[in-house]
């Protein structure tokens, strides 16, 4: 094993990470530094400094990233309208580059030799914590003791924590894997890893009410965007951070944007989670609405494969990317005239566009229209087709004279 | 204009179609015989035989194609996953080529010398009809009425019909411009032209009852599928047509598959629908369900993207076309393993995932549990990561080197 | 017909334009200011405002844009390595907006009623012309002659010109349908019309020499390009007009880009032409050389389907689109590094990479060595290749247990 | 370590397998069976039974598999026009897996427990061969000596088996790194490892002569295609096997298919290499020629991004895999009407289209003529125009009406 002096670990208070700085002590005999990286997990936050120097940190960061969050990663995802396999708006998968980077800083700054993460081996967030640091300090010693330590199960992980008296507060009700941020909060283990099994809404949700208990009134809000970015709530502009903790706290209340699915995780298996993403999808479906006026044919449509190409990326870890950076750059581009105003009507789990308005808007009643029209010459049409079909007249027609020959 | 001796027209006994018999017969003097698609539009069937000839039609054919519009267009979309930006399931789309050929093949049988239809000059179902006898018959000539005469609004036509007392039934109630057969029904024109206005779903529904008046209470359903092929509601094997006009009544019930949309048309324009969808949400959702255990990540991926060019060329009209085959036969392969049994919670608009099973199922919950596991070395996760993050490594030690060398 | 007072002529001094100006005249009574957009056609620009004049324009403008043409048309298309069907380099299809845009320019500035151009209603650039006057004069009318008179082929044009005794110089020996610019020599018609005949070079090609009377001794050049911009020559910093000439000399002595095809134009129809683009082939390559040691895999791999959409853009016309806008944006992106020198040997059509350098290489003898290394732990390979090779284990794991059941 | 009883080797002759045959022994104690798959590496197979025994192992399969390789490997990838990163037609990649299939059935019959291969830890081949053995025997052993032993070049591997008496043949003159089959020989290492320096091509050709010793005259040749697999030479029908070589003989005279690229390989490094494919270099040339006449635009340009996709799927060894069967499906499908005669001028490196005919031609010369026609009516352009420009007449109009707000 190698040798530090010291390491800073990418710290949330729980279970594993509780156990991990006593196990980085006694295997490396190493000073631990704790980093907390603040994207909006709210309560959990609380009493985190006592707890980790209490546990034998001898220093703990609490970065309050919410902003650079909102503005740097969750707006031009949702700008991209990317989404992983047509359900998950990827709530932890931008979450953890901008902490792994946070804490490159940090270990710079306080001249570590490692960073260590709690995250197992299994899973999507080794290689997103791992990837972030390798773009910043490509040598830094990277520490995953999931997949070096003898620690098999959550039980083991227990016995080791009361044999080292290290402080835990274990909820023995439920003990679903969760990560929690401003944007989401996700589900995984116990029974849902059956995917035959329904998922016991009523235990596992947080962020949203059931659709049972959701109102039987409907709700009515406005959203304002500008260039693609959401600024305004029912006509007060506001913040990023602020307006999506408004929406999630509406959307959780009338059970929007609860998902359940079966995805494929980058490091090749599949895994199945519940995710609330209350706030998020009512921005998404405000986003989708407004550009459906905005954005012109070709780039809707180009730009449909982007998002599925954007999602990957961002779901495999790989932010800071040139490619990440190039779609980016695309998808902004797209954005100049994403600006207008959206309505929607939340119910019981149904998001219902109820109008959508912009001054770039795209829509011209006078070409839509059934009615009469002083714009658009219906003739054009026959000319239209007899091109646009060119290929397939053609190919008919050449089809036509092989079937004469081989008569 | 041309002079013609024998019309086909493709038929629907309403107010357009009526005035173009009359039409036909003054400006080609030509004998017109009506053509009747039925893909599953019910009772928009009844008495239209008697009415085409009492209208002037020398015969009438109602053509039976459900069956065939089920398994040959509807099936391999929804194995396709096809949908149009984002939201419409094509409903219109593909039940014109189908149409279109059976007119085709009866124009030939009946020496026509014109096919003619009653589509507007300003959307996709004169595309959409005209590929279709272009791919089957190059040389047919097509008559488009709305594109060459004077009528300029309904009203004309109505007086067109008084003038000649052509039979016409007008609805002065809702005169939405509709199309309804088997898998939808779409509702286009009057209050909708604004996407500044919530639809008046009261108004407008059929298919669906309103989110409001679904019942309170859930409905559970389990669909079977073999290789991507919906094959059984509740336990109980069916064909195809039964099973859609069962789920369209327990859909339409619990108002699931209600979409509204800007969407571009292929003439170039915007325009906006409203779409009644229930049976088809339903069968697309147990799909993806099912997808996401029985296909891998690789090809599931690919075939979102193909999706989007899937409905990309049927919404175009252009479903007779090599592109489209060659799809079809991607499609397909893909859906070789895709068997299995979904579970859909159906409340209020919402359809919830309730447990899905396949025998073909790549979900292993040995690789995915978060417990302890005999398949899966988490040591060949750093392995994977160093070699996945390599090219960002070498970037961030490429832009560190640059950075020394500029000092 | 529509009556107009003042036309604007794209005017080539060829002879369809030249009778146009007398048709115009005929025509619509009106005034004909010509316009000559010169993007390198060189010594076809010889006395054209005179001929114009003597033809019967009140004016001609002589517009040199070969500058603009180079920087913001031809280099950002260069580093979109955009290929128009594997081989064809758009050397007309990004001529034709910039001098549509100019056009456009003038025809407002004059106070013109209409734009003309003498396009073939069969072709490509008609679309191309007239989609680039929409973008900047929606309403502008626009007339082309070939779509609209009686004059079916080029003797009737020449019956018509001597008729009113139009000046016009009639090549007997070689009346190929051409289009030449700094870019590029395009040649259409005649013997090329069936595919299944070889290019007559020798009568053809004016760029190039044949592959036969290229030099038996290689010609070896350096490029230095910046951001993906070629700047350097040998060593010798130049403007771009200036380097795309030498190249044009140099690729042409060697026959170098010399392209025989059959394209589908966007009208429908299949058409067989051959390119002479000597530079531009030399740039490409050298360009793609250096892609290859400064992009990473990920963006070059993306960069290539963005590549293909990029040529199906321009081609079509598209050029002022949000799509092209956005497209260039993510090109512009991946430039940022590509930043080096490449050497090239030039033999009988032959262009051989002789080496190529960057700061920003991603290459790394270190990591790509058959020897030893001190960065790269062969172990990792374990790991990412169970990790890559997953989901094949799961499925051939599940295959081999459904196929013990069925036993 | 592992124990085991009998290992199949893929076995080569060269240097590495030579030792790997010792290596297993001394540490597994094993019996090691060779497995040589003949995929067209001619004269090296000379001997190599005798040799394999002599060197220890107990039996040696020659596994003559070309037929198979060229049928069911090079053909597909062909109708594919697959090329990874616009320059590598894939030689190893293809023949990896059919090595790995055949000796995974090889292991079973033998009742083996553990396959070997001797590739290196930093390429690509070890995750194709691989990735072939999970997808057919997913539990097997996979020994890679290269990952774990302690040899670390070559010098030390020559000492290793002078220790031990093994016979190796050293050629001192030559010692690129090579693969070599039917379809190509690639050369990697030693001076290549530079990219800034330009490849001794006398030194390392051996399949092509170089440009300069390439004959004065030119060769021409035809080529017969059946749905896109190539059937005759010069009007002779011939096997697949036998067409290989005779086009390797012609092409490599011409010094036809030679290329020098950086590539990025799977495992995250750029690394450089030569290859030489004269007879797949025409092959391809012929087969797009004749597609650029059977295939319509919207097929063709969708099979350009199939292509990219395919390339990546072959290149990272994912033979085995649903997606590269359904992209198969695919490309069969487009391959329907592939069937024609293409011929071809060679002449010092160049590959010029000599003419190309179909029965399924879609290049129509009436459609095409810039003469008169009976079939095409230009006016259809403009109501194309029109519609097809109509998103960029609707945008400029917004804009404009936006800009007289502004005022």
């Amino acid at each position: 094993m190698n040798k530090f002096n010291k390491v800073v670990l990418a710290y949330s208070g729980g279970l594993d990470t509780s156990i991990i700085i006593s196990w980085l002590k006694e295997n490396y005999g190493c000073e631990v530094i704790c980093v907390v990286g603040n994207v909006g997990q709210s309560d959990e936050l609380i009493g985190l400094e006592e707890k980790a120097l209490k546990t034998g940190a001898s220093k703990c960061y609490i970065e309050d990233l919410t902003k650079e969050f909102v503005e740097e990663y969750i707006f031009p995802t949702i700008q991209a309208n990317a989404i992983y396999e047509g359900k998950y708006l990827l709530g932890t998968s931008f979450a953890r580059p901008i902490i792994g980077k946070r804490m490159v800083e940090i270990a710079i700054a306080e001249g570590a030799d490692a960073i260590c993460h709690g995250c197992t081996g299994k899973g999507n967030d080794q290689v997103r914590f791992e990837l972030a640091i390798k773009a910043f300090a490509p040598d830094m010693k990277i520490i995953a003791p999931w997949r070096i330590w003898d620690l098999k199960s959550r039980d083991e992980e227990i016995e080791y924590a009361l044999d080292r008296k290290i402080p835990i507060s274990i909820n023995y009700e439920t003990n679903y894997s969760k990560d929690k941020n401003l944007w989401h909060l996700s589900h995984e283990g116990l029974d849902l890893e059956d995917p035959g099994v329904e998922p016991k809404y009523d235990k596992i949700l947080e962020m949203c009410t059931t659709l049972e208990n959701a109102p039987d009134k409907a709700t009515y809000i406005t959203l304002n965007f500008e260039k693609g970015i959401p600024v305004a709530l029912d006509g007060e502009k506001m913040d990023g951070v602020t307006l999506i903790e408004k929406l999630n706290k509406i959307g959780g209340k009338n059970a929007i944007g609860i998902v359940d699915m079966v995805e494929n995780r980058l490091v090749g298996m599949k895994s199945r989670g519940v995710y609330e993403t209350p706030g998020g999808t009512i921005l998404y479906a405000a986003h989708k609405n407004l550009e459906e006026i905005c954005l012109d044919r070709e780039t809707a449509h180009y730009k449909e494969t982007v998002a599925l190409k954007f999602a990957d990326i961002i779901y495999n870890g790989q932010w800071y990317t040139p490619l990440r950076e190039a779609l980016s750059a695309f998808v902004k581009t797209t954005q100049e005239n994403v600006t207008g105003e959206v309505k929607l009507k939340l119910y019981k789990g149904n998001l219902i566009n109820a109008g959508v308005t912009s001054p770039y808007t795209l829509y011209s009643e006078e070409y839509a229209t059934f009615g009469e029209d002083q714009v658009y010459d219906q003739n054009d049409s026959a000319g239209f087709i007899n091109l646009f079909g060119l290929p397939i007249t053609v190919k008919a027609k050449m089809d036509a004279a092989l079937a004469l020959k081989v008569k």
